[in-house]
C-alpha cells in the first residue's frame, strides 16, 4: 500500500480514507478496541456487574466483537443460532467456526437450535410462510436472540452489525419513510418489559474494518454470504452507499451519526405514543398484537415452538478440552 | 415500443412503469394536465384571483409548467433571469427558447438581467465567491424570483422542479440529516413575511415524463446542462436514484411522498421554533442573520446590487409582434 503506520511509523496495513488514518496491526489492534471502549461508554452499552450475551453467527463481524470485548475485560458469553441452513454446508461451517473461536478464547457458547425448538430449519418455515429469506431468519433470530438472554438472565445481547449493514437499513428506512423502524434504529436499544437491552458496539467500522481486525487477530471466520441473501435488497443498498462513499468519502459514518444526533429523536418522539406492547397469547412475549409475529409465521409454517433447545460448551479456562452440557 | 394505450388503445409514446401505464400522445397530454390539476388542489397551490408568475429557464421543466399552467386557464406569466454565461452561449440559447415560446403562448415575460442587477454576471460572482457555482446560482435565482414577485404584485412564483429535483434534493438532505432544509422541502411552500408562496407543480413527473410533455406539445427548449453543473452532486445523485428505481420502481415517487405524508412535518415542528427572521440590515429582505447571504455573497465576489433590471416582452394576443417595454 506504501502508507506509513500514523503512531509507530511502521508499514501500514489498513488506510483509512474517512479518517484518513493510515495504521500497522499492532496499532490498528490499539486503535478499534479504544473505538469499541468509546461507543460503549458514550451510547451507554454496558455498565459494571451486568452479564453480556454476544450473538454469533461464525462470520467476520460477531467473532470479531467477542474477541474484542473478551480484550476489553467483558466477561461475554456466546450464543449460536443453529439456523438449520444445509445448502452449501452453511450452518455447518459456520457452527464449526464459531466452536473453535469459543474453545480458543475459552468462553462458554450456547446453541441454540431452530429445527429442536420449532420443529423445522429456517429453509422449512421459509417454504411454509409469505415472508422473504431474510425475514423470517431475521424474525426467529431476534426472537431466540431476546428470549434466550431473558430465560437466562443476561441483561444485555450484543450483536455483531457493522456501519455497512447500519447504514443500509437506514437508507431502506429512509427511502420509505418508515417512521416506527427509524425511532427504533440506535446502536443501543434500552431495556424494557420483556427486552433485554440490545447494543451494537461496531456501529461505527466498516465490514472492511471489521475484517481486517478478525484477520489481524488470527480469527478463522466463515466467508460466505448466507446463501438466500444473494439477491437481497440490502446487498443492493451497500452497494449504492459504496458509491456514495466513494465520491464522497465519511458519507456513510456521517449519515448515521447525524442521523443519531439531530434526526432520530424526532421520529422516537412521535412513535413512543404510538407503541404499546402486550403479552402474546401464546407465548407471553411481549407483543403489539393479540399473537406475536413470531407465533404467527411459525403457525403458518406449520411448526410448533417447544421452547429453547440449547446445548452448552462450557470451554472454562481451566479444561482441557470443552465440557458439553445438556440445559433446558 | 410495442405498447398500446390504457385509454384510447391506440399506440402509445410513454410507459410509465411506476403507474403501469402506456398512454398515446394526446391521452398523455390529457393525463398530465390532470395530474397537475390533481398536485395544485390536494398540495393548495394557487387559489381564484392571485397572480402567478413561472419562473422559466428555458429548459423542458420550466416551459412545460408555463404551457400545462395557461392550458388549465392560469394566465401565468414567465420571469426569465439571464445569468449571463457565455460559455457555449447557453445563457443566449436558453433565452432565445424562453423568448420565443412566450411568443408562442402569447404571455408577458419579464427579463432580468444578473449582470445589470448586480454589476457582474454568475461567472464573475462564482469566481469572487467562495461557494460553488451551483450554490451562487440558486442563492442569487431565489432571490431574484422572490424579489421580483413581491415587487411586481404576484402572489404565487412557480417552478419546474421535477420529481428527480426533488428526490436528488430529498436524498441529499437525508445523507446529511439537514433538519433545517428537510422541515422546508415541500411543492408548496405558504407565504411569510417577506416571502411569496412557492409552488412546485410538476413535483410528480420524472424528467422523462417533462420532456415527453415538452416534445408532444412542440415546445423547443434547450437540451445542454448548465456548462457548470456537469460534475454537481446533484447529477450523481440523480443518477443513484435511478438506480434504485430501476431495481424497485416506483421508489422515487414513493420517496418522495412518503416522506411528505409521513416524515416532514416532524422535521418542520423541530424547526418551527428555530428560525427567526429580521429584515437585512443591506437591502430588507428576510434574513437569518443581520446581513442575508445574498448581500453577503455580493460584497465579498466585489458585485453591487442596484435593483432589478427588468425588461418586459408583453407578448398580448392582441399584437401582431411583441412589445418591449423597460421597467424600472
Amino acid at each position: 500500500m506504501g502508507y506509513i503506520c500514523k503512531l509507530c511509523k511502521g508499514r501500514a496495513v489498513i488506510y483509512m480514507h474517512h479518517h484518513r488514518l493510515a495504521l500497522c496491526g499492532d496499532c490498528y489492534v490499539v486503535w478499534f478496541l479504544k473505538q469499541v471502549r468509546r461507543s460503549i461508554s458514550e451510547m451507554k452499552m454496558l455498565f459494571k456487574g451486568e452479564r453480556v450475551i454476544v450473538a454469533v453467527s461464525g462470520g467476520k463481524d460477531s467473532l470479531s466483537l467477542w474477541h474484542a470485548l473478551s480484550r476489553l475485560g467483558y466477561e461475554a458469553e456466546g450464543l449460536y443460532i443453529d439456523l438449520g441452513i444445509g445448502f452449501d454446508s452453511y450452518s455447518e461451517k459456520s457452527k464449526e467456526c464459531t466452536v473453535e473461536f469459543a474453545k480458543k478464547i475459552s468462553r462458554p457458547l450456547h446453541i441454540v437450535s431452530v429445527k429442536e425448538s420449532i420443529g423445522k430449519p429456517i429453509p422449512a418455515l421459509v417454504r411454509g410462510s409469505e415472508r422473504s429469506p431474510c425475514s423470517v431468519c431475521g424474525l426467529v433470530k431476534r426472537y431466540i436472540m431476546n428470549r434466550f438472554a431473558i430465560e437466562h438472565g443476561f441483561d444485555v445481547l450484543a450483536t455483531g452489525h457493522n456501519l455497512d449493514d447500519e447504514v443500509a437499513t437506514l437508507l431502506s428506512n429512509a427511502l420509505h419513510w418508515q417512521i416506527g423502524y427509524l425511532a427504533r434504529q440506535s446502536p443501543t436499544l434500552p431495556e424494557r418489559d420483556g427486552f433485554v437491552r440490545r447494543i451494537k458496539p461496531l456501529y461505527r467500522f466498516t465490514e472492511k474494518e471489521t475484517a481486517v481486525y478478525a484477520i489481524i487477530n488470527g480469527i478463522r471466520y466463515i466467508e460466505d454470504e448466507c446463501p438466500y441473501s444473494t439477491d437481497a435488497t440490502t446487498i443492493f443498498l451497500k452497494g449504492i452507499l459504496n458509491q456514495i462513499e466513494e465520491r464522497m468519502p465519511g458519507s456513510k459514518l456521517q449519515f448515521y451519526t447525524n442521523f443519531l444526533s439531530r434526526a432520530r429523536i424526532l421520529f422516537e418522539r412521535e412513535q413512543a405514543q404510538k407503541v404499546n406492547l402486550r403479552p402474546c397469547s401464546i407465548c407471553s412475549m411481549p407483543s403489539a398484537e393479540e399473537v406475536c409475529a413470531f407465533c404467527r409465521m411459525v403457525e403458518r409454517a406449520g411448526g410448533k415452538f417447544v421452547g429453547l433447545k440449547v446445548t452448552k460448551l462450557e470451554n472454562s479456562q481451566t479444561d482441557k478440552g470443552a465440557r458439553t452440557k445438556d440445559e433446558e
